[in-house]
């Protein structure tokens, strides 16, 4: 190895590699969620696996989430909680949260496979209470299990697909049950016999001059470390949301609305770029998650955004990740959360949240945020008049939620960028098969290489779908998939 | 060459290469406008070069086009009509137009040599008359020069540049003079000595192992042909609008608005995956220009638009590109523009528009389009009554175009998309420097390898900012830098 300037967007020929260092049937890059369930069932398979990992932990950015996997189709958790959600009405709500270049292949093989995925997540170890936490939740505080995590009561979700909840939470009290899950899994991997090494960055892929991919560079100890991939690498880096290179030249929307990452601290885009060096296309990659959570407390849902033209703009009972894409598309990311004195609370996500205004009457309001004149009263008095009806003939606000805003005094929450600046996470990656087999521009696989997790482009892959839960899913069930592929390969 | 299997994707390795069939210093794949000027640049500077197009004809999508170049910071043009637009304005406005991600490097480099450009064009023989058409038009239907093209005198534009008409038109009678003055470059193309090579298409890139490019493979009266380029090959091939691939997997929105493309029918981004074929990166896939004229008759401009909620939801001063981006994005695509009897006309675009509602009084027509209830007669009321007193607090309309719409009858135009389909083309391609060098993932340039046109992306990135005359302006002046570099490169 003569040059020391490895990057991750030049493969180093297979050529000038003297020797390997070590060698595995399959090296997995990331040792997040999906890596972790790549490892597994690359072992099951009989495949020897070596993990690398940058951080001094496994669980990625994964740790730090709710713990909410999208699974549908009639679990048991959903039988037991008297919901008859069918896989044809799971498909069709992922068919619509996937946006207009929805992968249809991914998104039928999850829904079919959604069931069985369950019950493996539990295989491993992962507990799953089994229970139902009615209401309006982002993460259940307690320790059950499903919850409603998305769009699915909300339209236009509930025209396309039959409403149920989704969001299979493992078991943990409080929220965020993601660094229990990952570190059940990650115990598995050991378990199991994968070879895990820590602080362990993958500099680049070694690949040969047909792109075939036959290795990594890793550094460890500060030395670079030439590892053999005997059947494939599998790349499970996460996103790019802490390369702000890569935001800028694929995602500046995600960079423009100064938010804040969402991020174990190693989404650097690392493994994308390992990917684009041998050929592999991208897609979807201006597309990013983001959100405030506006709830809990559920009576926040009862409340009515406006922009600063005094409109409303989304029915308020969409996912709170579609809220926040919607907002943050508003004239200067300026917009306000109405409530009347009955329906007033503060997000626990921000319980400093700036009040913008407050009055006697709508008009007092209005006035107060500058907003053009008889805006805010007409919004207001259509709104009232129309949930005193139960309808919302603008957005199909649901009943539920439905309540007019009378009862005074009146107030306006910031959601303003500037007041209330959203946490975000890409979407957008490597283009895949659902095995992980990373494709070239010509939709031919590349020897050796696969991807999942979000340095793939999965499921979730349009910020106006998304719902809490698809990620998880996505990884661990696309994870699954490539680890097999992987270790059944023959070269 | 054994194999047939020729996909702008994969390079053709240069190890395999028997002979060069032909050979110059400068191999220019595509002779629309961006192709011609780098053709002449290149040489003028002394380089002996190849022109391959698809085409049996020269111009690209270029001779479809309006044939207006944007171009300010004080023209004859402008000065003589009165306008004392600057550089920095001028600057300002591309910066604001190029959305979050704008290219400062190429719009410095562009606003400051923008004069020079504009003396470059008429120097090759493009007639420009001189003159200033004052209104509102899409493209001068007489012989004028100079018209308002973009969204200048618009807010928020009008906030970050001082207004100044900047759309440079070709001088011929009526619309569309993109076909005289790509004849005009053609011929300055063959005069000074090109060789040009038509019904010619490139199917790859010849490229060494270090993914230098050598040349390319051309299909030539049936036979594939390799040609040589000693100092590189450019490319010039437009964007990606005629592949249905390329726009799933990079664009789906373009293609979920079931928009007719705009183009010569060659723009099948086969350059752009020749330079991803030799680790050129990609930049601003997704963001494409949209537009449905809504003027002229001026007349329109003093509509209103409003959505399926009854809301209003642009100034309708804008640029149509931008209001037609607006609208694309608005609840099922359902957009009207409201008109009374003194405002009343048909977009010579569309004469034969669709109706969709007539009434006495607004509440007749917001009954007839089924919006919700009160919802337009308020949005009109307010219109009407701030117009009235000469101003827009919601969008900013600007006073030449607030005018309240009082007289009956009432009609809405309907500019949904079922009725009126918008025209499109793509705006995302490979990243270059200004010099049209193309980059790799690391920011490196690639050895041999230029790109100008709708194959780079360049100063039109963001739908929301394109003006009219932004693309010729581009591809004509990028054209011409790349041309040189490559005339001048040394390996």
């Amino acid at each position: 190895m003569t040059s020391p300037a490895y990057t991750p967007s030049r493969a180093v020929p297979h050529k000038n590699v003297p020797r390997w260092d070590d060698e595995a049937d399959v090296v997995i890059v990331g040792f997040g969620i999906a890596g972790s369930c790549a490892a597994i069932e690359a072992r099951n398979a009989g495949a020897d696996v070596i993990v690398c990992e940058v951080a001094a932990g496994a669980g990625g950015s994964a740790a730090l989430s709710g713990g909410e996997f999208y699974i549908g189709g009639g679990t048991p958790v959903q039988k037991a909680a008297g919901f008859d959600d069918t896989i044809a009405d799971f498909r069709a709500y992922l068919m619509m949260a996937g946006g207009p270049g929805v992968d249809e292949a991914r998104v039928d093989l999850y829904s079919r496979e959604g069931l069985a995925h369950y019950q493996w997540l539990q295989d491993q170890g992962i507990p799953f209470k089994g229970t139902y936490l009615p209401g309006k939740w982002a993460e259940p505080p307690t320790d059950d299990t499903l919850i409603w995590c998305g769009s699915e009561a909300a339209w236009p979700f509930r025209d396309a697909a039959k409403p149920a909840p989704r969001g299979h939470t493992a078991q943990a009290v409080g929220r965020g049950s993601g660094k229990m899950l990952t570190d059940v899994l990650a115990k598995r991997v050991h378990d199991v016999g994968a070879r895990v090494r820590f602080n362990a960055r993958v500099l680049c892929l070694v690949a040969d001059e047909q792109d075939s991919v036959q290795g990594v560079v890793v550094r460890i100890d500060g030395e670079p470390k030439l590892i053999h991939a005997r059947k494939g690498v599998i790349i499970t880096t996460g996103g790019f949301i802490c390369n702000n290179d890569m935001l800028r030249q694929y995602a500046p929307q995600a960079l423009a609305i100064n938010a804040m990452p969402i991020t174990g601290g190693n989404d650097d885009g690392s493994g994308i770029l390992m990917g684009i060096s041998v050929g592999g296309a991208v897609t979807h990659m201006e597309q990013f998650f983001v959100t405030r959570t506006t709830f809990p407390p559920e009576s926040l849902v009862k409340g009515v955004f406006v922009n600063e033209q005094g409109q409303r703009f989304i029915n308020e009972d969409a996912y709170h990740g579609r809220v926040a894409q919607y907002a943050i598309r508003q004239t200067h990311g300026r917009t306000w959360m109405l409530l009347d004195n009955a329906t007033f609370a503060r997000p626990e996500s921000l319980p400093g949240i700036t009040i913008a205004a407050t009055g006697e009457t709508w008009a007092e309001v209005e006035a107060e945020l500058k907003l053009p004149s008889g805006s805010l009263q007409h919004t207001m008095d259509a709104y009232n008049r129309d949930a005193a009806a139960g309808i919302d003939p603008q957005f199909h606000k649901q009943p539920p939620w439905l309540q007019p805003l009378v009862e005074p005094p009146f107030a306006a929450l910031s959601f303003s960028l500037q007041d209330y600046p959203p946490v975000t996470f890409t979407l957008g990656g490597l283009v895949t098969l659902p095995t992980g087999e990373v494709l070239d521009a010509t939709g031919t696989p590349i020897a050796g290489l696969y991807a999942a997790g979000r340095a793939a482009c999965g499921i979730p892959r349009w910020g106006d779908g998304y719902s809490s839960g698809m990620s998880l899913g996505d990884s661990s069930f696309f994870g699954r998939l490539a680890g097999k592929r992987a270790a059944s390969a023959t070269r």
